[in-house]
């Protein structure tokens, strides 16, 4: 059963062959294993290019700033998981990445198309206003009155010159819904694009650096599992009302 | 409801507060973000230390060794998913991680609890031989006779003088099942060992690696979208046969 | 953290005490066990009431309808990473229900959403073709020129005497976009809300099914394991194509 | 790439075709809907067979006796990954599966093997006690000295005429291990092998019944978001403790 109009049947990515792996082009053992860094690995597989020294630094950074925020619902649920089946460290990451959606971290996405969407800062407030919703990338519930991972990726932005447009527009967004907290997604989103990421980078970056976080609680609750502990003090917050 | 002993209510890994985020003790936007790679990150999420050069270094090696090896089934699965749902990125990263599992690509952390058992290679090999039972680490469907990222991480490990005791009993074990091709996990396991990580590491690298491919896969899936012509190839290679 | 407005912190579903467990103001042992079918007590628990006869015969009806399909994208899936662990089962169903998306089955909420909204089948169909998106619950890649399983239900809908004012709509908003065929999803909606149910169950039923019929194919896998097959299947549907 | 031997590529189950659906070798819309209940399709599609009597009484009780148990962890889960993303209801769902491991409620298919492994009451028991482990099927956070839910199941076993040798193995069991609670997990199994289910159904019962609880929590949480309310006293029950 074929579903909707299909694309090419190809792919650019990689094959495994007896003897090798070609990845992107290149030799896997010969060429890559040793010489690139997991990130500008990472870079490659992504857009089929290796990065630049400028890519190279801010892919670190981003992934680095958004890997890991504390007791986060990804974690308890990823914790809670894995101590209903201490056997599947993948289920407990599953159901960890599963909870890395728009409302909690998945909006950097959201922030580059919005960034990319060839509309200035007082249209986009004006849009948002109108219809009644949220300004992706605005408001933090526990960073206040400035989010210190945003503030850092811009002044890094600015030192190492590669602020354009897009961080520009983020800044003039800023302006346009003060005194909103500014949050880490939209100056991700507008770094990425300000150095050439396309668009999927912007969803892709937050899945990979929070699966290193998960990863990190993971090890610890199998050390010192503390899963069905959470589940209990988050079960003892509801009361049962019957119905009357 | 308390299922099971319980661990100590404490965690150890991060915090946010109002206006910084700590990180295993120090500072995440004065002093980890810009300073480390997403790799020195994840050392230091994992184990609470910063790595050592070799650590560093064979900590990219290892993730670049596994993060992808073509249109794995793991691949396929998230790719068919995100075709079912192009607006969930993180179910279709979630779909990939849970075929990660002990039969694709979850036996390194198989093959660390047999290198760190305390037996011998004949004592190994025996013990699995009597059970009639594969002995992880060993045989691959594509690669033969050898499996060259395995090979790569060795030649590596010792041309860095960090071959120790478990890259020692990996190449016995090699020998005392010859013909069978060892395959990457091994190597990945033994580094890893000899270079002080915890057993753990060896569950979540392949993770984390992995990860990245998926999101590669899944950003041309984007583009170029081939989940449903995937799942027709494998509907198609199935006959339906009624009861008689 | 808190993030967003929170809910009153009260359920309303059930509570297990040492000697008992309460289910919607019910004694669960002694009231529900061996009273109540499945799909009675799934009515219970989606809606806090028990159904009436027509709700149970068309909530019976709806879930047949609707469980299994053949080697649909979701089932393939859910082989796979059964294949790649055997010993998570769970994992296996969280994959397959993971492809549950809205391009596979999840247009049932949405084709309710639609039902619901007030206009009628003209403005409906106007605002689709406007928009140059696809009507939810029209158009199937094997069933033409009907899907016999929206007729059938269609049919029984009738013949029960519960067709109102959402069949009614259904069937003209078949009529102004013939000769598109009508699938499975719109009879479901249809009938649930002249039934009385609440748009969230045509969300709900489609899932419940499908993880039948998932666990079908999945008893089926662990006793004759084709899921590596399927994938090596869609794996040669693709070719590599390295960069130029 | 095929991993590992390769079953037949046959599928028993269903097979969808332009103008009819055949399971089992039935005609879906024409013999099947409106005349089989859920429980019973479930029964057809996981055995093959249509259940007798008391196979559909059964079956019916057990889904019944576990779907649904206060705000178990699979609930939290699954309610705290709605909240991350409210679009997603299969991503939610999948979380919550996702915890339906060996610990919190997967022990039904260990039960099963337990009680067709061949071996008696005390053997077992000794088995259990010389290794150490836990016998699965005994103890319980909540139901204490007795969990109603196995007490119901074994009492209308009798009542009904279906206790036989396993129902027998399963007193037994209990009363070499007591004062251990025995827990619903234990007649589930012994029940399900007495009435002539694969052990197959012992893994699979548990997880249907808990889907239906799981789109109950959903449905409400999608009403009454509390599920990061949830997540923060989760996060509250846990210090952080940096590196001293």
């Amino acid at each position: 059963m074929q579903i909707g109009r299909p694309g090419t049947p190809v792919s650019h990515i990689s094959q495994a062959y007896p003897d090798r792996v070609e990845v992107r082009g290149r030799d896997l053992t010969g060429d890559l294993m040793g010489r690139l860094s997991f990130t500008e690995y990472f870079h490659l597989l992504l857009t089929g290019r290796e990065p630049t020294e400028d890519q190279r630094f801010f892919l670190d950074l981003l992934l680095v700033a958004i890997a890991e925020h504390g007791m986060m619902p990804t974690n308890v649920a990823a914790r809670m998981t894995l101590a209903a089946d201490p056997a599947s460290l993948q289920g407990a990451v599953a159901a960890g990445v599963l909870g890395a959606g728009p409302v909690i971290l998945g909006t950097s996405g959201e922030c580059a198309r919005l960034l990319a969407s060839g509309r200035g800062a007082a249209e986009i407030a004006r849009d948002f206003r109108t219809a009644g919703r949220r300004i992706p990338g605005f408001g933090h519930p526990v960073h206040k009155p400035l989010d210190p991972r945003a503030e850092r990726i811009l002044e890094l932005a600015d030192a190492h010159g590669v602020s354009g447009e897009h961080v520009r527009l983020a800044r003039e967004l800023r302006d346009a819904v003060a005194p909103l907290t500014m949050n880490v997604s939209l100056p991700i989103a507008a770094v990425l694009l300000d150095l050439g990421f396309p668009v999927a980078a912007a969803d892709a970056v937050p899945i990979l650096a929070r699966t290193a976080g998960l990863l990190a609680h993971l090890a610890e609750e199998s050390e010192n599992p503390i899963g069905l502990r959470l589940a209990a003090a988050a079960e003892e917050a509801v009361e049962y009302r019957p119905p009357s």
